[in-house]
């Protein structure tokens, strides 16, 4: 039985073709495939993205690590600067323990000296973070070298470099953001080799700036998409997802007509309440590209479609389509995704639980 | 044992404090409380808060009304202009069926009908929403009179009119919203009047208008404040929760220096994106009043601290304790509260479920 909205819904065609889309660019440029598994957090669509070539996954903790370790997906990278606690430690050292092969970020050399002390040297291997220009964690490329050598007189493994270029998430920016990625992580590169460490994987992130990534003449031999293997209303907005191709989406009811307008019944609790100062709303209708979200608290979206005279309002009691703002964001809201083949099946096909979801830590 | 970072922590001694300082304000009014469990979705809470006077429990969805009801706490408000299809039809038939007195919200005639039409006259009453400036759901205060007549022709028991003065999430807008809420609700309980329906329940909301709503000479019986019970850096900047009260923090280690700033593994999937226009920043620290989350993403908050040298910045591997803006939504995100019997306690006295996270159908 389709489930009381508001849920999220995939459609299963849509995905599939994105998986394979994003699979048969990289593979043309030969560059590896590591997509990001937070924006799903599940097993199901985690094993896709492997048989469609991928070479592993990214993860954002070591509680998502785990989840995807246990169903057999366990070629990890957890793209974040972890500081390794007891716990986390502990963690990591089961998890190398039962044979899946981590690697983890650092952005400090305190970083490196803490794993090592955790005992995790030549268990659990290192990529050095790169700020590339989004100003978040990170090093820059020359301090680079200067981790990787502590990394090696503290015996661990150093794997390579990566980036993310989140500046790629605004109007106009993603191929600078792509440049930027390029040149930061070549910089990075060079310094490792000063250090006398040769990165094996020079490693480049995020939806927006992936077309132009694979479009450069860059030393980046890895990319780790997350978003479009759904879409959501930012790469709509951003031009970096097409509608057509976006494969999840809130199915959410008009309970008003308060004002001249709609009012759904998905809030900020399922669509997640992301809004960039450029998005031109709080989320979007699929199946009407005019329409925006221009109210948004925990249970209701205040919808506004222009032009629509009160009796072209979707009626009460209507289920419509929205695709959030971001999509990572609304994943992480639900525990389960209902997958219909088709976009306009009326019968799911499938329930895929979002095993990941709030592994925060 | 402490769990890894990022949690939930809640001081119960400030909560508790919280929740008594509430009920002793409405009590002293002759106003009923009826707290809004969307915020804490924990039957632990809400049992404080009915032991400490509260009349009932206000939710948001039928499915937070299973989880309260199923625990006991059976008086509840769905202050939602429900559309009841076949399926909330059913869970709203087996919650009365078990004894649960459950009042949901309408806004429409069509919704007052619908209802009807789904054999819950008699058996579910309703409270008529009313807008008093939010502009989300609700109607006028002169259509209520119109929505009631129809009720009390289908057979339903209209119990009352209620508000949401939403936009109080403003500043100084606080007391303006609790007196267009005291007027609209005023003149919609002369409305039902003309159309033969005496008012039992004339409800208002809001935690940052939950003050002026009580110093107003008004026809409100019942408030449904839902943050007050923890507070948070939008009531902290509102002016509607001092510091001193904030109950609930997300422990959050810092995990990089990048950039002479600290950044924190505590991100948007734990602390909730929620910003406000007016808000100085993503989130604050609970013990440097001064700083501010400048950049939120999913696993990372970057805090300027102003006027700290590089050696007075929070040390790697540190915990500082973070308030989220919006509490509802970093609640939403977690599977469990700690729950510490003082801020500063190192062992957790007890762990919570947040039993309804999730249940937005």
């Amino acid at each position: 039985m389709t489930p009381s909205t508001p849920y999220l819904a995939i459609d299963l065609d849509r995905m599939q073709a994105n998986i394979a889309r994003a699979a048969a660019a990289a593979t043309e440029r030969g560059i590896a495939l590591r997509p990001h598994a937070k924006t799903h957090k599940a097993v199901e669509i985690g094993r896709m993205q492997l048989a469609a070539g991928a070479h592993g996954l990214t993860v954002a903790t070591v509680g998502e690590a785990e989840v995807f370790a246990e169903a057999g997906l366990d070629d990890l990278f957890i793209a974040y600067p972890l500081w390794v606690d007891a716990d986390k430690a502990a963690r990591l050292s089961a998890l190398v323990a039962r044979g899946a092969a981590i690697a983890i970020g650092i952005d400090s050399i305190a970083g490196v000296d803490r794993l090592a002390r955790a005992g995790l040297a030549g268990r659990v291997s290192v990529r050095i973070e790169i700020d590339a220009g989004h100003h978040r964690s990170g090093c820059t490329p020359t301090e680079a070298g200067d981790i990787a050598a502590a990394a090696v007189r503290a015996g661990v493994d150093v794997e390579g470099v990566f980036a993310f270029p989140g500046h790629a998430y605004a109007p106009d920016a993603r191929e600078r953001a792509a440049r930027d990625e390029a040149e930061a992580l070549a910089e990075a590169a060079t310094s490792l080799r000063a250090a006398g460490v040769e990165p094996a994987v020079v490693s480049g992130g995020s939806t927006p700036s992936f077309a132009a990534a694979l479009a450069l003449d860059s030393p980046v031999t890895e990319l780790r998409p997350g978003v479009n293997v759904f879409g959501d209303a930012q790469q709509w907005e951003l031009g970096s997802g097409a509608p057509e191709d976006i494969a999840l989406t809130c199915h959410a009811t008009v309970v008003s007509h308060a004002s001249g307008r709609i009012v759904l019944d998905a809030g900020s609790k399922v669509l997640g309440p992301d809004r960039a100062p450029w998005a031109s709303g709080h989320g979007r209708l699929l199946d009407h590209p005019e329409a925006r979200i221009v109210q948004l608290s925990e249970h209701h979206a205040v919808v506004e479609l222009p032009a629509a005279a009160p009796e072209e309002l979707p009626a009460l009691g209507s289920v419509v389509r929205v695709v959030p703002n971001h999509v990572c964001i609304a994943v992480n809201m639900v525990d389960e995704l209902v997958v219909f083949d088709r976009g306009d099946d009326a019968v799911p096909a499938a329930r895929w639980r979002v095993a990941a979801r709030g592994r925060n830590a």
